[in-house]
């Protein structure tokens, strides 16, 4: 008899958010779960790793197909951790999230819920982030959960090329309009801060800010389809080479002087 | 008259480390240098953010074309905040570095050195990260600054792409051969963590590992560069979609209902 899929479950909301609990409920029949998350928020970090300190890590639950650990670290410490100490095999599938708070266009960047589905990518595993693009306590996770599902069953059916990952972002509808494939948003953020003092009366600068979208180069992109009421799936590379511009940098020897 | 260039200098090792001060002496005669850098060591933050404590900067220094701060965060937040609330103009160059340590392969989304270069890059500056591929203390940084200079000087006649940013790696070598601009390795981390002890006697993990790295698919890559003797330049991307499979992916209705 086969063995059932091993699902390893992280986010960077914390062990304790409302998405990854939505998402551990939406994949259970799926296969067997390990949830190995952040012990608190650790939003906006990124594929940060710990090295100055070292990481701890509980077993919360554990019951018939499904552990739940919490990690003192960063989400992907929490993937390095299952996958070298925690698991006795390699996760068939990896899904982050689900993020309360989109990750579209240069948020793949800036995302622990992306950190963590890129380290999954590095490790070769099928990684999938799923996030929802609204910040509300209120908002419904349905639409994420459905299309998480679907996505799920597919990755394990037929896995992901290798070195790429992918980017489900989905808007707080009832029901969405669809699925696109698409491209990634050129944005920036922009007006980051709000300053104020702290209370020595010194300047302090909390992050705040809005995204801010350049003019589509392709019409087809994250944030495009998302605002017309759709959900958006970005296939992310690990391998950020710029091959066109290689070749162009290649030719200005000034810069390249290979044998000198 | 046309103003001096102005360079915005950062790194993640900490604004007193070694690689910042060699890196701000060998570019001072290129233009008003400003540095932003984290307070202490930051390495391994990759694109972290931080947005749950606010931010804190301390002007160290001040003398005619060179500003130092001391900034709370992460190196991505020294960029963000130098470049919202810091300086008066948009810097016409980044420079992060020189990094202590290599950034080759897929260390390029775990370095906080590399971060920063990426957070440049999407505000529009053409953006440099420089590493010195060894970590001990006596390591020289002669080459970095010699090959670090001349690309300063190329880029801040030519800029870059947008959204294209450059990972430098220099060995630690009395002179390398050259400089080959080349691929990212595809590569990964292995054994990454020792088993120990706290004082409670529960288990901890700290972070070690080694690179390993895939066969390479290219010859010409990163890693492959810097172990023949040369420096690496890779020039990367912000856009990290995958172009290829995102049109195998549009063609699985399955998982892209479009209209359903």
């Amino acid at each position: 008899m086969k063995d059932k899929p091993l699902i390893l479950i992280t986010n960077d909301d914390g062990v304790s958010a409302r998405g990854i609990k939505e998402l551990v409920a939406c994949l259970r029949a799926l296969g067997e779960l390990v949830v190995v998350a952040p012990d608190g928020p650790r939003s906006g970090m990124s594929a940060a790793i710990t090295s100055l300190i070292p990481l701890s890590c509980t077993l919360l639950q554990e019951e018939e197909g499904l552990s739940v650990y919490s990690c003192s670290g960063t989400p992907v410490d929490c993937v390095k951790l299952a996958v070298n100490e925690l698991l006795g095999r390699k996760p068939d599938l990896l899904v982050s999230g689900i993020n309360h708070g989109g990750n579209m266009s240069v948020c793949v960047h800036y995302s622990g819920t992306l950190g963590a589905a890129r380290e999954g990518c590095i490790l070769g595993i099928p990684s999938l982030g799923i996030s929802l693009t609204d910040y509300t306590k209120g908002a419904g996770f349905n639409e994420c959960c459905r299309l998480g599902h679907r996505l799920a069953v597919q990755l394990l059916k037929e896995g992901l090329p290798r070195g790429t990952y992918l980017n489900l972002n989905v808007p707080n509808l009832r029901q969405v309009k669809g699925t696109r494939v698409c491209r990634q948003a050129e944005g920036r953020f922009i007006n980051e801060y709000m300053r104020s003092e702290n209370a020595d009366a010194e300047a302090v600068y909390w992050l705040t800010g809005s995204l801010y979208n350049a003019l589509p180069l392709h019409p087809e992109n994250d944030t495009s389809a998302l605002e017309a009421g759709y959900a958006s799936l970005v296939p992310c590379k690990i391998d950020v080479t710029d091959y066109v511009f290689m070749e162009q940098l290649q030719t200005l020897t000034e810069i390249n002087p290979i044998t000198t």
